[in-house]
């Protein structure tokens, strides 16, 4: 019933050691069916080479297992909230990777540079200050989800223009319409994140790029008259 | 009839990938026929492990399009540009390369600091600005091919000497006499971008090299009693 | 009669060089049987490549081997000290790794940022100062090991809950329950030092995370109601 | 007759683009035969994938072509001297790996800051400083042999302990009594190098390493009594 979102839940996972994304387990990929309102998501501890799409287990948007014999990702809370609050995501991506975490520990936005950043985003991308004590004392992963979505929100911030953003102190997280999207963009802002980290080394003096430049690059990509590709 | 252009753009887009110069799509290299005044350029958007020779899109020197059944490259107008106005080139080369493009953000040209760059060029590698706001509005491939050009006549930089340069906030661009010279000067660029980074890491008060070394480097793989090679 | 830790040595010496924790053979890793208060460790100066299970040589607290015809690493009295004194470590590895050398050349701790190394300890990962010269002229290799035990001890730091340490203007150790626990350490180590020198390079002004969030992270994966995996 | 070093030489010269201390032909490796007074060097200009140990030309130490229809590496006349003014080595490799060269590209020597550095010197790692122009415009490889062996005799440094070196804007040279030994000599400088970079990123007022500890790491691998080896 649930297998192809376990196939691309998998196929997603998979890729995350392929594109350099991840150590041993540090990261997951769920991948949503919006009309059974569940999501497959990688069991907890699993190393990639032993991973099979079988093992993918099933959860409900309040965090309730479904279907699958292993511990889901002890951030699977976090998966739930967020496909519970934001409708027009089809799958999340959680890394540890390199430069996003180190931005991520430096609890900074990522500046918009250059028209890699802007290919894909007009904003910086947000990083979400780490959470109050008693949240993190309390339900942390189901906190982590909202302290996402509330940033979002207090940011006048649009999940559907940027789909990738760090939590302070931790980590990125990414989405998008499908698993290969998502995984796109767990790639795309570990690439910026280097990328941005050189230009500041650089050039410490450097500015944010102009705004016509921005949505200039913005447009081309995903505007009404979109053609852009390389 | 364009199948040597085809083979030859098909042969140096797939370099990219090998040589550590792209993320999934972000690059593109042409190749130009001057007989036929057009040019191979990659399709847009198609990833490298599903690109066929067959699939290089012929474009002549006003960007229409001669023959294929894929989109060209968004970056086409400015490779049209270039082969129009630069008749000496054979092939152009457009990556986000990290380092390379990591300069170009930080809207700087890339001192000349050791002989690895002097046996290529003998002047710091350019950086044009970014674009006025009514350019970017415009015809904005097209005109950031005008950009170049004007860069290079602006500071007498001859494009025959040097074969790569950077777009401010943007990425690199590199020619050369045919693809496989293209992408090794893009290569070139990125290794020599890495070094000069470290170098001002490591001594933030160093100094270009002094033109004795770089005219004495430069002409020994150049000059008419060239003789350099490693 | 020693099989079962030289195979688990073999194997752990082997994930080395996968992991991209070593050059050449600057590495080597030791696995305890305690009932008969031996360990099996890699021969010295023997490349990767070469190894067998067979050649790992097998040493008791003292320092004296008992098995093997090849010498044994030249760290083997640092190790022997390490098992005397602590009972509860099952394997120990030592590398000369990228990121971890250089924190340890630069005689610091590597301060913590980010839930990656509050996952794993909620201590920074301690440097030992480098010996006194009177204990570097003397028996170098077995006061390392006093150095480390000396240094947890004055530190008040418990080696069951910090796995993973630096030896000031030497490199790292690190050890655990058996030889895949203790590589993996290695590596957790060489990941967060990486980390950590990028996020004092992107925010200069970084502090160490809160307490609350190094004690959520370390008790969902360690204290007694742990539930922690990705 | 020169089979033996043309073998040697080939092998060497093909553990540079392993080791990943190599961009295209950035580098060769020459192997000697003292008997005979030649040594066996990398062509000029042929990529490694082409390379066969026939392509080898064997030059003598006045640098004439003795054996070989390729053009010798324009580093010829450099190795030549080398050879000529210091008669205890047997192989000697050039290249411009990446961290090394961003040191000499610095003009600083490579200070010691730890003990992988000082288990294979116990000196920084000396930078010659760019020729004076004169040299620079006469017989410049033949002059860069000597600006090495010139620097060695004013610094007082033995040429037998201090196997690896800087050309100030230039890159590195390194040297061992055969061409396995030499090319392990220039991983070790590069692997040095990188970390000395970090090193000093992560603490700008770090020292040199005492010289106990310097002492006792180059005498326990390289001293009468040596025992070393990981």
């Amino acid at each position: 019933m649930y297998n192809r979102i376990k196939q691309e839940a998998y196929d997603a996972n998979m890729e995350l050691p392929k594109l350099g994304l991840v150590l041993f387990t540090f990261g997951n990929v769920s991948v949503v069916d919006r009309e059974n309102k569940v999501f497959a998501i990688k069991p907890s501890g699993v190393p990639y080479e032993d991973l099979k799409p079988s093992d993918m287990v099933i959860v409900d948007f309040d965090s309730n297992i479904i279907e699958g014999d292993l511990r889901p990702s002890s951030d699977t809370k976090t998966h739930a909230v967020l496909y519970k609050e934001w409708e027009g995501i089809g799958s999340i991506v959680h890394t540890h990777s390199t430069y996003g975490t180190a931005w991520a520990q430096s609890n900074r936005d990522i500046p918009i540079y250059g028209t890699t950043h802007a290919d894909h985003l007009t904003k910086d991308i947000p990083c979400a200050p780490p959470m109050h004590d008693d949240m993190i004392k309390g339900n942390y992963e189901y906190q982590t989800g909202y302290q996402i979505v509330d940033h979002f929100r207090d940011c006048h911030l649009d999940y559907k223009e940027v789909e990738m953003m760090l939590v302070g102190n931790h980590a990125p997280f990414c989405w998008g319409k499908d698993g290969k999207k998502a995984v796109y963009n767990a790639a795309v802002l570990e690439y910026v994140a280097k990328m941005a980290f050189l230009t500041e080394q650089i050039n410490p003096e450097v500015h944010r790029m102009k705004d016509s430049l921005i949505n200039k690059h913005y447009e081309r990509k995903h505007g009404k008259d979109a053609y852009y590709g390389q």
